[in-house]
C-alpha cells in the first residue's frame, strides 16, 4: 500500500440476492468493475456497503469475496462500524484475518461520550493491529462532527492515516488540509466523501474521493480524478457537473415512502442492475424497495449521464 | 413468564474485572443481590449493562451467567441493542440460547430509516424467535422518539409485549398508557426507564420500573413499587424522593473531563464498589474513569442516603 | 402579587379576527372566563398566545385588553420572547408601561450563545426594570435547555421569582424543586408547563401550572389544583385523565399537511370557537387552518370531555 | 440595481460604542472601506451584523447610517431577521422607508413549522412590498435547511430574487445551481454565505460571495472574484488560501469561555479595530467581549495574512 492513499476509492455496494444473502458473483463483476475503472483502492463495508444493516457473518463473507477478487491488485480498505471501541476492534481481526490494508472507522455512537473518550477510541483501535486505521468523520450517523484538532493530533502521530470526510462541509474540509499542510503532515490522506464536489476538493488538496455514486460510475470519478491531476480543471468540472446530475438517482424515491438510506442505497443498486452489473436491486432489511416506476427514472437518468442501460 | 411483566427489573450493571473482562463473580453477587430486594425480572445488557461497549464474546458471557445465577427464578431480559435488525436478530439468537425470557430492542441507528421501517424492524424481529419483544424508547442514544401510533399497532398484535420508556417524556408515556387502555391492551407491560418519576408513573398506570440506579438500590425500588400497589402514595413518594437525591451520583464526574455515560455508568459502579457488591469499579474503554475524589463524594451520597458503603 | 405565584396560570390564546388582527370582544371574554373559573393569575403572550408570531404593535394592544380587562384582579404575566437580551428588554417596557406584574423570557435562540452569557443575558433583563422576572424552560423552541444549576444561581439571588418547565422531562423538573428545596428557596416558583402531568407536577411539589389547555378548559385546571391542594388526589388523577383525553385535539390536525403549533394553536381556537368563547378560530400567518372536518372532530372531543360546544 | 446580484456584498458588521449605542462614524468608516475595494453592494443587519442582538431602534438607525452614507452607490441589502412572518414584514416596512433595494430573510424560527408555511412565509413578505428578497439559509441558527424544491419553486415565480447559502454545504448549493439552471432561471442569484470555498462556489456558477470576514478584507474578496471573473483561477485560489488562514481568527475565543456568536463577531470587530476601521471593538449583550491576549493573537494573524494593524 502506498504511503499516502489517493485516487478513487469506492465505497463498495454489497449486492444481495432475493432471500438477502451475499451475491458473491455480482460482488466480483462489481469489484471487478471498479478495478477496470482504474480506482486506486476500494472501501468494502462502508456506509454505502450497507454495513450497518449487515450481521457480521454477511461482513465477513464480503471481506473474503472482495479480497478473493482483488487479489493484491490494489489495496482494500474494510468499513469496521460499530458502537463503541472494543466492538470496533472485533471488526479490526476480522479485516486482519481476510488481508485487508487498512481499516475505516467512525467515533462511538449511540453512547454520549465526550472528545477526550473519542481520542481513546481511535488510539485503541490504532494499538489493536498493524492495519492503517482511517478516521470516517460522517455527523449524518454518529450525531456530531469530529473535531478537527483531534483530528491533527491523531493525523500527526500517525494513529490514523487518514480522513474519509462525509460531512460534506468544504470549508472545514479546507481547514483541515491547510492546517495538515502547515503542520508538514505530508502523508496524511484526506478524502471526500462528497460525490457532488469532488473537483473541488481535488483543487484544495484533497488526497482523492470515497464516491458512493463511483459504484454506478466508476469511469466517470476516474475521468475526474484524472482530469484534475493533469490540471484539466475544466474536463474536471464538466464530469463533475455529468456526475452531479447522475446523483438525482437517489431523490428518485418518494422520501414520504421510504426511508433516506434505502432511497440512497436502493437507487445505487437499481443503477448497477440496470447497467447489468449486478443480478438483483434487493437491500438490506428494514429497508424498502423502490418502485418499479421509480426504477423506470433511474433508467432515464442514466441515459441522461450517457451510461447505458442494458435492462 | 407472567403475561403481563411488572414490578421492578433493573437493567444489570456488567461488573468488569480491571482488564476489561466479565466479573462472574460480582455479576453474580448483583444478581443475586437484585433477586433478595425481591426484583421481578433483570435485564441483561440494557444501556446501563455497558451493551454498546461490550463485544459479541463479553454479551453472550453475561447472559451466561446471569441465566445460571437466576435459574429461572425470574425472567431474564436480554437486551439486543444494535445498529439495524439483521444485526439485532443475531443477538436474539443468543438470548434464546441462554434462555432468556424476552429481548428489548431500539429501533434502527446509524441509517436514516422511516416510521415504516421501524415498523417492519420490529416485525422482523418479533418473526425471528418465540421470544417476547420489549421496544426500548431511547430518544437520547437513537436520535429520536418511537411514535406513539406506531407502538400502539405493535402492541395491538402482540409484535411487542411491552415497551421501555426511557424518553423522560412523562407526558406521552401518560399518553401511551391511555391509549392502550383505551384500546383494552389489559396485557401491554409499559414500563418506565425514568428512575426519578417512578411513583408518577405508577400513579399513571405503568407496569413497572426499570431502573438502572435500581443496581444500587434495589430494596428502595422495591419498596417504592409495593407503597403503590398497596396504595400508600406517601410512603411511595418518600422513597422517590430519598432515591432522588441518591441519583446525584450520576452528576459527581466532571461533564468537562468524561463523558455523560461514563460518568453515570461509572457512578453506579462506584457506588456498587463502595457497597461491596462488586470488586472493581472498571468501566469499558474508551469511557474514562471517576477520579478517586469523586468517588469519595460518591461514598457521601450513599451515606446521605442511608446505604452503608463498607468500603 | 403574592411573594409565591402558584395555581393555574393559563397562557393566553389571542383570538383574533379573519382579518388577523386582535380580536378584543373574544380576548375580553377569554380573559374573564379563566377569572370565572379561579385561576391565579394569566400569562399574555406566551407560546400559546401566538407570541411568536405577533408583531409588536399587536403585543402591545394584548397587553393593553388583558390589563384593562383584568384590572388588577389577578396578576398578569406578559411573555417577553425574543431572539436576545436587549430586544427583550424592549419588551419589558412595554410590560412595565400596561402595568404588567411580571415577564416570562426565555434564553436566547438564533445566536449561538454559552451558558455564561445565558446567565447575563437574565441578569440584564432582571436588571432593566422592577418587574418579576420567571424564566422559561422551552426546549423545542429555543434548542437547548436550561442548565439546572444556572436556575438555581438565579432563584437563589432572586434574579428569577421562577421557572416555567415546558420541557417536558419530568425528572429534571423535580431534580430542580428538591434542590430548589435543599437550598432553602421557599420563594422560588416553579410552575411546570406540561399539561398531561399536572398532578404529578404538583405531587412533586410544584408550585402550579401554566396549560396551554387551560384556555379550553379552566375549570378543569382548577378543579384538578384545588384536589391537589386539598389532598384529593383521586380526584386530581381522574381529573387529569379527562384533560389528557381532551388534549388530543392538538393531534387532530395531519401534521403532513400543516406544522405542529398550527396545529396545536389551530385546535385550542377551533375549541373556544365551539364553545361560544371567541368568535374566529383564526390564527396568525404563515399558519395553516384547520379543516372542517377537522374541527368536526375537535367537536366531538370537546363532548367526550363533558364540555358544550354551542357551535 | 441589476437584474441579477453578484459579486462580494459584505454583511456589514455593525460598530458599537463602549456603552452599546451605534457608533455611527466607524459604521460610515466601515462601509466606505467596503464600497472603496469594490464590493458591489452591502447588506446590512445581517446575522454578521449582530441583527438577532439589535433592539429595532438601533435597527433602524444601521439602516439610516449604511443608506446615507452609500447615497445609492450600490444597492442596500437589509436584514430582516424575525421569528415569523408579520414580525418580519415590520422590518421590511423599515428597510423600504430608508431606501433599501432588497430584503434577506430566513425561514421562521422558535415555533414549529412546515414545508409549505415557510412558502407561505416567503411568499406573504414578498407581497408586502416592492423590494426584492432574498432567502436566507442558515440552518445552524434557523435550525434546518431550506428544501431545495421549495427555493426552486420561489426562483421560478420570482417570488424571490436569490439565495444566501449559508448551510456550509456546498454539495446541495451546487445541486440548486444546477437545478435553477436547468430550469432556466438566469437571473436567480445564488451566493454563497460560505468564506472558505468561494473559489469553488463561483466554479460551480454561484452568483457572488455574502462575506462575514468582508468586513476586515473586502479587497481580498474582491480579488478573489475579479480573479475568478477573468478565470484566474490559480490567483483566486491563492487568495482564498490567504483568506482561509486569516479566517482563523474567529477561533481564537475560547470557546469554553465565550459563545460561538460572540467569538466570531467579537474577532470580526477587534480586527477592524486593530486594522483602524472601527474604533471599539465592542459586541451587543449578552455576548462576552474577547480577552487582550485574545485580541494579540488576531493582530498576528492579520499581520500572517499581510494586512496592517494600526494598534
Amino acid at each position: 500500500m502506498p504511503a499516502n492513499l489517493t485516487g478513487v476509492v469506492p465505497p463498495l455496494c454489497t449486492p444481495l440476492t432475493a432471500d438477502q444473502e451475499v451475491d458473491v458473483r455480482s460482488l466480483e463483476r462489481l469489484t471487478s468493475s471498479l478495478l477496470a475503472a482504474g480506482c486506486t483502492a476500494v472501501l468494502a463495508l462502508g456506509s454505502t456497503g450497507e454495513v450497518a444493516f449487515l450481521p457480521d457473518a454477511m461482513r465477513r463473507r464480503v471481506l473474503e469475496v472482495v479480497t478473493g477478487c482483488v487479489a493484491g491488485a490494489v489495496p482494500v480498505l474494510a468499513g469496521v462500524i460499530d458502537m463503541t471501541t472494543m466492538r470496533v476492534v472485533d471488526h479490526v481481526r476480522d479485516a486482519e484475518k481476510y488481508g485487508c490494508a487498512a481499516v475505516v472507522t467512525t467515533a462511538p455512537f449511540y453512547a454520549r461520550i465526550n472528545a477526550a473518550e473519542i481520542e481513546r477510541h481511535f488510539r485503541t483501535i490504532a494499538g489493536s493491529s498493524d492495519l492503517r486505521v482511517y478516521a470516517y468523520d460522517l455527523p449524518v450517523a454518529v450525531g456530531r462532527k469530529l473535531p478537527a484538532d483531534l483530528v491533527l493530533r491523531l493525523l500527526a502521530d500517525e494513529t490514523v492515516a487518514g480522513v474519509k470526510d462525509s460531512s460534506g462541509d468544504d470549508g472545514s474540509l479546507r481547514t483541515l488540509i491547510a492546517m495538515a499542510a502547515d503542520a508538514g503532515l505530508e502523508n496524511a490522506s484526506i478524502m471526500t466523501g462528497s460525490e457532488l464536489t469532488v473537483d473541488n476538493a481535488l483543487r484544495m488538496g484533497a488526497s482523492g474521493v470515497v464516491p458512493g455514486l463511483g459504484n454506478v460510475d466508476p469511469a466517470g470519478y476516474v475521468a475526474l480524478y484524472d482530469a484534475a491531476t493533469d490540471d484539466n480543471w475544466e474536463i474536471a468540472l464538466a464530469e463533475q457537473e455529468r456526475l452531479l446530475r447522475l446523483f438525482r438517482i437517489i431523490t428518485v424515491a418518494d422520501p414520504a415512502r421510504i426511508g433516506r438510506s434505502a432511497g440512497a442505497l436502493g437507487a445505487f443498486k437499481a443503477a448497477l442492475y440496470l447497467l447489468g452489473i449486478i443480478d438483483c436491486p434487493q437491500t438490506m432489511t428494514p429497508q424498502l424497495p423502490l418502485l418499479a416506476e421509480e426504477i423506470s427514472v433511474i433508467r432515464e437518468l442514466l441515459l441522461d449521464a450517457e451510461l447505458t442501460p442494458v435492462r
